[in-house]
């Protein structure tokens, strides 16, 4: 095993010393977060950082730095206390990564790349109509992260939108059929192969794929 | 589109609503967290909620529910001020799954797993031996989420391992011959297949892959 202290990392090249600590979560989530301000305004912006935060009711996190490049997106969800979430295929991830470059506010994503908006009525927030698993959150709490100045947005799930059959038994979704993408750093995307699914573990028995 | 609302999700059977509602992240990370008390008892238990938080210091969350499952890792890592975050593999899933069954306080699932125990000199919370990636995390903070009752758990990394050859040029991780893996909802696991990699966007360029 190679090994890393404190002062290793301290000693790489900035944009090294990212990529290694935005690579260590591992496997990540990624989606489009759709917003828009009292003006009509629509933004997208992508987020690598949505963790589920409980069931009933049911609440996502993601967290915001207090930098350029997400505060569209803060300042409108604050503005209108609702956003989407939008799950990523092979075929929108191009526009989606190019969701991250540094637009003006009166800028839409959507526009710049071709991606379409979705509106549901009595939502106010723009879903992207491409993806095929989008979720409509209402703000729920800010919380500050003091450590270094970000915050942990809290949404409550108040509409969920599945492409028709990818919506299986028991509350399963079909991520494989969705072809649902994962990322990683800032730059790095993945496809998945379903490797396994397992039994509830307990103690008493090894817990095996079903 | 098939579409949810939240009445839709509140008369959902309840283990359909809890695997519906821990999939909508998407695909979400999968590491064992170590942890050990101050008698020396250590503790593996699975997170899918870990989350970047920053660079520079490297900061890591996680969220802790109030329940049974994870409290053994949250007594211990507020006693210790440490735990470590071992990424998996294939050959590592099966006990790994299994150690999120609820074992008693004085049992390791290091012994009821078969997993090996690994201490580096100057960081007392455990490493999982098989882990091609493993960071071990001081206690920097602990925020509660109020909607919930769940907390965010900050670390700071103060030692990353990773397995000879996996870290590429310019802070890269070899997350394909890691075989890293991920998951969703609470028993559902994935390979990874690397698909793209994206040159830094900006807004008068289209962004390409690299």
């Amino acid at each position: 095993m190679q090994t890393l202290t404190v002062a290793d990392l301290e000693g790489m090249e900035k944009l090294a010393r990212i990529q290694l600590a935005t690579s260590l979560p591992g496997i990540k989530p990624i989606s489009l977060i759709g917003t828009v301000d009292r003006s009509g305004q629509t933004n997208l912006a992508p987020f690598s950082s949505i963790v589920h935060l409980g069931s009933s009711p049911a609440l996502l996190g993601m967290v915001t730095r207090p930098d350029l490049v997400e505060r569209h997106t803060l300042a409108n969800l604050t503005e209108i206390g609702a956003w989407t979430i939008n799950h990523l295929h092979p075929r929108i991830l191009g526009a989606a990564h190019q969701c991250s470059a540094r637009y003006p506010k009166d800028v839409s994503e959507f526009e710049a790349t071709g991606l379409t908006p979705h509106f549901e009525e009595g939502f106010p927030a723009p879903f992207v109509a491409e993806s095929r698993l989008r979720i409509g959150l209402t703000l729920e709490d800010l919380i500050p992260i003091p450590a270094n100045g970000t915050q942990l947005i809290v949404g409550r799930v108040v509409l969920i939108q599945i492409a028709d059959g990818l919506l299986l038994d028991h509350g399963h979704l079909d991520f494989d059929a969705m072809e649902c993408l994962a990322s990683t750093a800032l730059d790095t995307y993945f496809k998945i192969q379903p490797l396994a699914r397992y039994s509830h573990a307990k103690p008493d028995q090894v817990s095996s794929p079903v």
